[in-house]
């Protein structure tokens, strides 16, 4: 018998790390509304109105956008592993770790990744994609990451669609940090997978994946010359349980997971996605602007950073671990560190759905002021904050 | 824009289906409860008791014992693609559904399945297993269903680890549906890979799978010649983030679906395994002996019918899944119907976890009774609420 586990009473803090991001209270309640078994019709009134809430976030009428059972991580691997079959060549743009994943995916797949690189922090020149498309021939698919969680860098996506068809490529898509938060437009950048996650920017808790698949991509997941290596996300046998008037049992959804995110989606539809992508920017200006006052710069170069996730490199001469334990232990306020290269070099900071409100950016400087004022030996200069300040009153 | 969709207002159901059962109002609390990172120390050792929590429940010592993010069916496809590799046989018993599915899943990984089968409602014979271990040769493992959640019938598995381990060949377990519900013994049994379901027996909503590994099953996983080729499912990276000490990112773990098993398995375990098993049995005993008095038999044979899920005959001359739908939408019940060849033959009745109440039975069988009678045209007769009655006092 293990020792008896207490009530979970877990501190409350505030997310503003890499996600999951901070989760509406409506959003909360949603999931613990009593179950419907996962082929009750009610349950599957419920999975259409998804789909449709979806369909407007992803901007796309693709038939096929559903929530796949899994985090993001599942999305990249079933829209990767639908696509590819041993052998197909993919051009997979690396410029931070989820490049680098979607390349791992692809040779697991049994496919050959085509690594185009551009250093942590940039993003990907169309004419570096097209001489790679023309260089490689015959590639099966290009792979981008629209908002590159480890280094805040965000990948402009218009026209990509249509110069990858016309090299006979379909164009996929990394939009876990993205969706809901900065424009993103399925259909008319002519993409054709598209995957998020729920704990970002749609500020649900992760366990779901948003999937949407074009014509075309469909069209190659039904002329595969072999099945699919993983049953699990197989979207031929998923797509037959989100079609309506088929409904067949694949496996069972995560039914309150659905919940959430259908009111997760109620809320984003509320607000209004441009309402919604000015504020995320809002609070992004007003944030860097803040912490520019530590002597922090955006990672992201040449205008490219994500008003979602600000990559930061980390003051001068501090201890930037400490800081974070700091923030974490004495204001209950996480922030994320960095990855791979730039681990101990940046901070990064989500500002993602209910993370991103004007509070939570002071909060965050106050604390931020608190810290450095001590090791100073000083008071709290306030800079910070009356940067941040001026900052939301020069958006007004 | 799509229309707008209202607050989320289900019906309230009475889920005796295959899945999802019924969840406890504390575990519909729990998932209510504000997020923490999935990196935050506190998270973490939320982490560690859902560990301990699911070794007490498997009955296991085993180190890897983790809630893997997806559903069961996830689960098993994780314990298939982890431990082959291609060209390696596996012998799969195939006396329903998910024994076809882990062949399938086998076929995917590139192994050669060995099928065994039995008729649906039977059970494997040690002997079988043996024979077919020794007419293969150099078998990598033996793929068995505890629970066959299609017929209802279960499986023994006791000395059938030691079996395996003669041949030099690993067990693996589907427990879906038994965790908590049935006896299971993975260190006894000496059970190689064992996966379950959230949404069964231990009546928490579907997402996770929980999942425990032997050592020599991990030691089969660490001497692999390649890569997993799934990333999503890879144990060896999932290990280094349930692992204490490393806590390695691999992807971000569904916070809220944790918080709610961690609080499902605080109520197996106040209830304590024995009595659960017991209760399970008793509820079992009385909805049968109910059954019965309208002409329904036991799908499973010889005694190895499941007490968790009951898989009946249904009545002769009776529109079956005019019955399903009538219980649905008069009496907010779900049952689930058959599936494969024993479509529109029987009903699989679920009394998992929070499920089996006597209060349940008798509001099946009353609503079954209501609408014989109404079939028959006369009263209701009530000899289906007097037999299980009965059978709740023999057993007190």
């Amino acid at each position: 018998m293990p020792r008896p586990v207490g009530e979970l009473a877990p501190p409350s803090r505030l997310l503003l790390g890499p996600g999951p991001s901070m989760v509406h209270p409506r959003v909360l309640r949603a999931m613990s509304i009593p179950l419907l078994g996962h082929l009750d019709p009610d349950f599957l009134g419920i999975m259409n109105e998804v789909q449709a809430q979806l369909r407007h976030v992803f901007r796309t009428t693709n038939v096929f956008t559903i929530a796949l059972s899994g985090t993001g991580s599942a999305g990249m691997e079933a829209s990767l592993v639908n696509l590819i079959e041993p052998g197909d060549t993919v051009i997979v743009g690396i410029n931070g770790v989820f490049g680098g994943r979607m390349a791992d995916v692809v040779e697991r797949c049994g496919g050959i990744p085509i690594k185009i690189e551009a250093a942590w922090g940039k993003v990907f020149d169309p004419q570096q994609i097209e001489d790679a498309l023309r260089h490689a021939r015959g590639v099966k698919a290009v792979a981008l990451v629209h908002a590159e969680t480890s280094t805040g860098a965000h990948q402009p996506l218009e026209g990509l669609g249509a110069l990858c068809h016309r090299y006979g490529a379909l164009l996929v898509v990394d939009a876990v940090t993205s969706l809901a938060g900065v424009p993103l437009e399925t259909d008319a950048w002519e993409i054709d997978a598209c995957f998020s996650g729920t704990q970002k920017c749609l500020s649900c808790p992760p366990g779901l994946s948003p999937l949407t698949f074009s014509t075309r991509a469909l069209e190659v997941v039904k002329t595969r010359k072999r099945k699919v290596q993983s049953w699990y996300l197989d979207l031929s046998l998923i797509a037959d349980y989100w079609a309506e008037g088929k409904r067949a049992y694949h496996h069972t959804a995560p039914i309150s997971m659905i919940y959430a995110l259908r009111e997760a989606l109620r809320l984003v539809l509320e607000e209004g996605l441009e309402a919604r992508f000015a504020r995320h920017r809002r609070n992004s200006a007003a944030l860097i602007a803040g912490l520019a006052t530590f002597g922090c710069a955006l990672q992201a170069k040449e205008g490219h950073g994500l008003p979602t996730l600000n990559c930061v490199t980390v003051p001068q001469n501090t201890d930037e671990a400490l800081i974070r334990k700091s923030l974490l232990a004495e204001f209950d306020i996480e922030i994320g560190g960095g990855l791979g290269p730039l681990a101990g070099k940046v901070w990064r900071i989500g500002l993602m759905g209910e993370s991103s409100r004007q509070e939570h950016v002071m909060a965050l400087l106050s604390a931020l002021e608190q810290i450095a004022g001590r090791h100073k030996g000083r008071k709290p200069a306030g800079d910070a904050l009356t940067t941040a300040l001026q900052s939301y009153a020069s958006c007004a």
